[in-house]
C-alpha cells in the first residue's frame, strides 16, 4: 500500500446532502419517494422478504439451480413487464441502513448494517429505528405497523415465516418490543425456565404493567392466519395480565385461536378469521430447511476439490441434498403454507369485501448465510421462489400487488476460485459449471461460534400489480410501508395514523373500563382519579412507552379496575382518562355514584410528527399508583401489582443500565 | 456442520430452464428481453460503466460520501422518476456471467464471474463470450460493435475512460482481439521491448496476416473521441503493414488524428470529427485515482481502531484524502472528460445531424477494489458520480439517453464489525458514523500479490431518457447492446448487421483494392487469382477470424497488392474476390489486361445465426499464399510475410497450444 501526498479533504465538502439522524429517526423522515404518489389501488398485497436474500444470494441460487442464464421460477417474474399478466410492475433498489446499533449510546448514530429487526420494523411502520427494536422508534415509542393499519381499515391480514413465529421479520407485524429477544413471559426459553430479566426490557413485562412480551402481544394482534415455527416459546405461562398462570398455547385457544402443531394440517383448514384466527405452529424453533448443510472449505482444501472438479466435469463438487426433515415433505413448505393462506384470506369476510395483507418471510436463507451453509440458503432461496410462484398461480395482479425484497444483504459471494481468507464451497451448478461461493465476514473463526454478517448494500426489491411503480429507483426500506399503505388505502402519515385514534370512546361496567377506537395507537396509557378528592386510585407508568395497556388491535380493549384499593363506584364518583400514548388522544369519562354513563372528552392529538411528544404531555407527570395486568374481553382474572415509587424508579435504573448490555 | 439423512436430488430437476452454453453464447442468445420492443427513440446515447461498480460498490460511497441516508450526485439521478426531467425512465439488475474463463477447454464452460472484457464484449455487441475475449465470440469470430455500428449509421462516436485505453473496457468498442493483453504490436510493453507472442494471439498480429493489436484496430476503429490513460504503448513501432517502423504515435498524426498528452490542453479542443478525430492519452498507465490509498486491516488491528472510534466519536478511523497526482486537478477529472467529449460530439456534423454514442468509464473502481483499497474505490465512485452529474447538466433527456450500469460486481463489503477472516477498513462517514468496508476474495494474501477477486452477482443497471424502459426488470449484459442498438436505430440482428455489407463493392486502381460497404465486417479475406490460368497470387488465411484485413469502420478499406509475387496487371487479367468474415457477403471483381473497371458480384449472407460458417464457406480452402500486411487510405508501405502451408501449420499449432496458457 504505498503512500502519497496527502491532502485532507475538507469535511465540510460532504456535509452537504448527509440528513441528521434525527431527520432520519422520524416517521417517514427516511422515505426517498415521500412525493411519489400512489400509482394504483390494490385491494390485497402480499409482501415476500427473503431475510438475507440480497441480489448475491438471488444469483447464487439461480446459477446453481438453474445455471446463470437460467430464470427462477417466482422471484424473477415480479417486476419483469410481460412475465405476467400484471399491468403494473415496478423494479429498483433500497437502502436498508438503521439508526443505530442497539449497544448503549450507540443507538444515537447511523448503522450502515441493518439487523432484522430495524429492517423490519422500517418496512413494517415506515419508521427507521435502531437494531434490536421491533416496531419501536428510537425513543421506544411503539409505531403502528401494517397489520394494526390493515386491521384497522377491515382487511384481512396474514403473517407466514418459515422461522420461529417471534424472530424479528415476523415480530415487527406482531408486537411492539425494544428488544427483539423478548419472545415470551419467560423469556427466550421453552418455558421450563425464566430469562426474561435477561432478554426484555422489563419494563415492558405484564408484571410490571408492561405491553407483553412478542408473543403476547402476537395474541392481541390478532391477525386472521400465522404460521411459522417456534411452538416451544409457547410453552411458557404468562406472569401477569388476564392470562395469568395460562400457557401461552392454553391461552391462545381460550382466545379462540385455532392453534395446531402439525403440519399435516394445514391442509384441512378450510376458515380463518377474526372469531376463529389460524396460529399454527409446526416446529419448536425455526423450521428445518429444504437442503441439507454444505460445509464451507478452507482454501487449501477447497482448491483441490476445485482442481479434481476440473478434470472430472465438476462432478467431485458439492452437489446440495433434500433434507428429509423438511416440512415440504409434509405438505407445510412455504409455498403451502402460501397457498393456504391466501385462501384463507380471499374467502374471509373481512378479505372478500376489504382486501388482505399478507406477509410470506423465507426466513432462512440469513440463517444458513449465518452459518456459511450454501447448500443450505440455496434451497431456503428455492422455497421461497416456489412460494412465490404459488402465489402467481392463486392471484389476480389486477387487484393484488405482490412485492419481493429483502430485509438487508448478507456475507454469500459468488467468486472466481476459492479465496485464500476465507472459507469457500465449491458448488457443480446445474448446468456442470463450477459455482465457487465464498463467506468472509464473521467476527471470529466459524469453527469457534462465528457467524457470517449481513451486509449493508443495497438490494432489489420488485413488484407486480397496482401501486408496484413506486417501487422503482432507489427507494429506502421505510417508503416501502408507504408504498403499501398507500396502494390499499391505509393511513400512512404520522397525521392519517393520529387520526385513526380521533373517535376514541371508553366507558365503565362493573368497573371495568371498555375502550375502543384507538386505532392510531398501540398502547394505552389511563389514570382513574376520585372525581371529589383528587386522588389518584391507579394509573399507568408514563416514563416509558411500552408500560401501559397494550390495544387489542380492532377490538375492545378492557382495563379491569376491580381490585384497586379504595376503589368502589357504589361510593364515589371516578374520572378515568385513558391516553392513547401514541397518538396522544385523550379520552375521559365520568362514572360511579354520581355520574354513571358520562360523555367522552376527546381531545384530538396535535399534527405533526410530535406524537411522541404529545403523548409524554397527555400523561400524568409519573403519578405512577399501580400497574395493572393487562386485561382482554372476556375478563377472566386481573393482577395488579403495586409498585412504590422507589420501587418502580430502580426498576426503571435497572432497566436503562441494562437493557441493552446483553444483545 | 451436522450431518443429517441425505436424499439426493435428480439432477433431471434442475435441466429444465437451463440454457445451453451454445444458445446462450450465440448473438443475442443470452438476451432475456429479446421480445421487448425499444419504447423510444434517442438521438443519443451515453453509457456510463463503473467498473467493477456493483451494489455494493455504490453504497460504500453514498455511505461515506453522503451518510447511508445521502443521496448520490448522478448515479442515485439516474433510472429515479422525477430527479431528472427524463419522461422516461428505467431501473432493474442484470446478469453478468460469461461464456468460459479463457483458460483451454474451459472456454467451452459458463463462467459465473466474468472479467472486463467478456462482460465488455457483452453490452457492445450483445453476444456472450469467454473471459479474455475482446468483442470476438466464443469460436474467436469478431462481433460487431456499438461503436462500428454506430459509424455505419453515421452517428459520432466516443470513448472515454480513466484506464489505460486499451484496457478491456473501452477496448470493446475499438477492436477485435482473442486476447486482452494484446495491447499493441509490441505486446503490452512500452515499445523498449516485445511480448507480443506472449499477450496476443500472434496470428492475429499484422506481420502474420493478422488484424492487428488493440492500440493499432483503436486508430482503425476511429472514434471521433477518445480520452483515457496508456500513452505509454503507444510508444510501440508497427511491425507490419502501411506503417511498419513508425510508433503508434506518429502513425495517429499521419492518420489525421489530433493526438495530444496534456491532460490542460484538454479544455481547449474545439473541434473532433472523423477528418481530424481527438486522441487524448493524459497518463502513461491507468490514470492516478482522486484518493489516496487507504489500508485494509487484519482484525486484530482493525478491532483495536474500531474499539478506540467508539470512545471519539470514530475520529480516528480512516478519512480518505485527496490524491495530489489526481488529474482533477490539471482539469481532467472524468466529469472534465465527459463534458468536453459530449460538447465535441453534440457539436460534431455526424453528431449534430444523426447523434452520437459515447460509452464513459469509470474504470478505477474495480482496480481500486482488487486491491482492497477503500478510499481508493470511493474516490473513483465519486468520480463517475460526478461525470454522471455533468453530463445531466449537459444533455437534453428528451433526445439523450444515459444508462448507468457496470461489467460486474466486486469484492467489498459493509460489514457490522471488523471480519476474522479478511481485512477491514475502518471509515468515518461523512455524518460521523463508523464504516466498516471488508475485503477477503482474494485467492492469495495481499501482501504477496493478492488481488480481490470480481463477484458474480446480478448488479444494478438504471436509464434515464428515450428507450430506458427497456432496462427495467431482470436483463442480462447482453442486453444492454440492443437497448442501445435498438434505441439508436443502430442494426442490431444477426440479419440486420450481416445486411450492412450487401452494398460492399471492391474496385482495383494501380495495384490497390479500394474496398467499401462491408459495414456488417470487422474483418475481410481475400483472394487474388490469376483469371487465365487460375493461379492464386495472394490470399488471406481462413483457418483464424483474426487474420486478414480489418475494416477501416465507416471509410475506404485499401489491400495493396503491389509487389505480390508475379503480380503484373499490364500483363495479365486477375480475379479479386474479398469476403467479410462476418457476414459471410462476398464480392468480386475482375481487372488487369482485358478486364479493367470489371462490375461487383456480391454474394449476400445467408440468414440466421450462421454467419461464422458462411464466411468459412465463402473462404478460400486453405489456399494460404501469403498474408499481406493491411494497408490505408494512404500507402507507405507494404510487407509481405510469405508463409509457406507447412510454416503456417506450425504457427497455428503453438497458438493453439499457447494462445491461453498464460493468460
Amino acid at each position: 500500500m504505498a503512500g502519497a501526498v496527502c491532502v485532507a479533504l475538507s469535511p465540510g465538502a460532504f456535509a452537504a446532502g448527509t440528513p441528521s439522524l434525527a431527520t432520519l429517526s422520524s416517521h417517514g423522515g427516511a422515505q426517498r419517494i415521500a412525493n411519489t404518489p400512489a400509482t394504483g389501488k390494490a385491494k390485497n398485497v402480499i409482501l415476500f422478504i427473503g431475510d438475507g436474500m440480497g441480489d448475491s444470494e438471488i444469483t447464487v441460487a439461480r446459477d446453481y439451480l438453474y445455471g446463470p442464464g437460467g430464470t427462477l421460477e417466482g422471484i424473477d417474474k415480479i417486476g419483469q413487464a410481460g412475465a405476467t399478466n400484471a399491468k403494473e410492475t415496478g423494479v429498483g433498489q433500497y437502502t436498508t441502513y438503521s439508526a443505530g446499533d442497539g449497544s448503549g449510546d450507540r443507538r444515537q448514530q447511523i448503522t450502515a448494517v441493518t439487523d432484522s429487526a430495524a429492517s423490519g420494523s422500517a418496512w413494517a411502520t415506515g419508521t427507521k429505528t435502531y437494531n434490536n427494536a421491533v416496531s419501536v422508534d428510537n425513543s421506544f415509542n411503539p409505531q403502528m405497523n401494517l397489520i394494526e393499519l390493515a386491521k384497522a381499515k377491515g382487511l384481512a391480514t396474514g403473517n407466514v415465516t418459515t422461522a420461529e413465529i417471534q424472530d424479528a421479520t415476523p415480530a415487527v407485524l406482531e408486537s411492539h418490543s425494544t428488544q427483539r429477544s423478548c419472545y415470551g413471559p419467560q423469556g427466550k426459553t421453552d418455558g421450563s425456565s425464566d430469562d426474561s430479566a435477561k432478554r426484555c426490557d422489563v419494563a415492558q413485562l405484564k408484571q410490571n404493567g408492561g405491553i407483553g412480551s412478542i408473543s403476547e402481544q402476537l395474541l392481541d394482534t390478532r391477525a386472521d392466519v400465522t404460521l411459522g415455527g417456534g411452538n416451544k416459546y409457547f410453552n411458557q405461562t404468562a406472569q401477569a395480565g388476564e392470562y395469568q398462570g395460562m400457557t401461552l398455547k392454553e391461552q391462545a385457544k381460550v382466545r379462540g385461536y385455532q392453534y395446531f402443531e402439525d403440519p399435516t394440517q394445514l391442509n384441512s383448514l378450510t376458515a380463518a378469521n377474526q372469531d376463529s384466527p389460524v396460529l399454527g405452529l409446526f416446529s419448536s424453533g425455526n423450521m428445518p430447511t429444504q437442503y441439507n448443510e454444505s460445509t464451507p472449505y478452507d482454501y487449501d482444501t477447497a482448491v483441490k476439490m476445485s482442481l479434481v472438479g476440473q478434470k472430472d466435469g465438476n462432478k467431485s463438487l458439492v452437489t446440495c441434498t433434500q433434507n428429509s426433515e423438511w416440512l415440504g415433505n409434509k405438505g407445510a413448505s412455504l409455498a403451502d403454507m402460501t397457498d393456504k393462506a391466501i385462501d384463507l384470506l380471499s374467502s374471509n369476510k373481512n378479505g372478500k369485501e376489504n382486501g388482505y395483507f399478507l406477509q410470506v418471510e423465507g426466513a432462512s436463507i440469513d440463517k444458513q448465510d449465518h452459518n456459511a451453509n450454501a447448500c443450505g440458503q440455496i434451497g431456503e432461496t428455492d422455497d421461497l421462489d416456489k412460494a412465490i410462484a404459488a402465489a402467481l398461480k392463486k392471484v389476480d395482479l389486477s387487484d393484488t400487488l405482490i412485492i419481493v425484497t429483502a430485509d438487508h444483504a448478507h456475507t454469500s459471494q459468488i467468486v472466481s476460485w476459492p479465496t485464500y481468507y476465507g472459507l469457500t464451497t465449491p458448488l457443480r451448478s446445474a448446468d456442470g459449471s463450477a459455482l465457487y461461493v465464498a463467506y468472509a465476514t464473521s467476527s471470529s473463526p466459524m469453527d469457534k461460534g462465528g457467524s457470517m454478517s449481513h451486509t449493508g448494500t443495497q438490494l432489489r426489491i420488485a413488484a407486480s400489480g397496482p401501486g408496484a411503480s413506486r417501487v422503482n429507483g432507489l427507494t429506502d426500506q421505510t417508503d416501502n410501508f408507504f408504498t403499501i399503505a398507500k396502494t390499499l388505502g391505509l393511513a400512512s402519515s404520522t397525521e392519517e395514523i393520529n387520526a385513526l385514534s380521533s373517535g376514541a370512546k371508553v366507558s365503565v361496567k362493573d368497573g371495568v373500563a371498555q375502550v375502543t377506537g384507538f386505532d392510531g395507537d398501540a398502547v394505552l396509557g389511563y389514570q382513574l382519579q376520585d372525581t371529589e378528592t383528587g386522588t389518584v386510585l391507579a394509573a399507568s407508568n408514563d416514563d416509558t412507552l411500552v408500560s401501559g395497556v397494550r390495544v387489542d388491535t380492532g377490538a375492545t380493549t378492557t382495563i379491569d379496575f376491580n381490585g384497586v384499593k379504595g376503589f368502589d363506584p357504589s361510593t364515589s364518583t371516578y374520572t378515568l382518562t385513558v391516553t392513547g400514548k401514541q397518538s396522544g388522544t385523550k379520552v375521559a369519562t365520568e362514572f360511579g355514584l354520581t355520574s354513571n354513563g358520562a360523555s367522552n372528552v376527546v381531545v384530538a392529538p396535535k399534527t405533526g410528527d410530535k406524537a411522541a411528544d404529545n403523548a409524554k404531555q397527555a400523561g400524568l407527570g409519573g403519578a405512577l399508583v399501580g400497574a395493572l395486568g393487562k386485561t382482554g374481553t372476556r375478563i377472566l382474572g386481573m393482577v395488579m401489582v403495586a409498585l412504590a415509587l422507589a420501587v418502580a424508579g430502580g426498576l426503571l435504573a435497572a432497566w436503562r443500565r441494562g437493557l441493552f448490555a446483553r444483545k
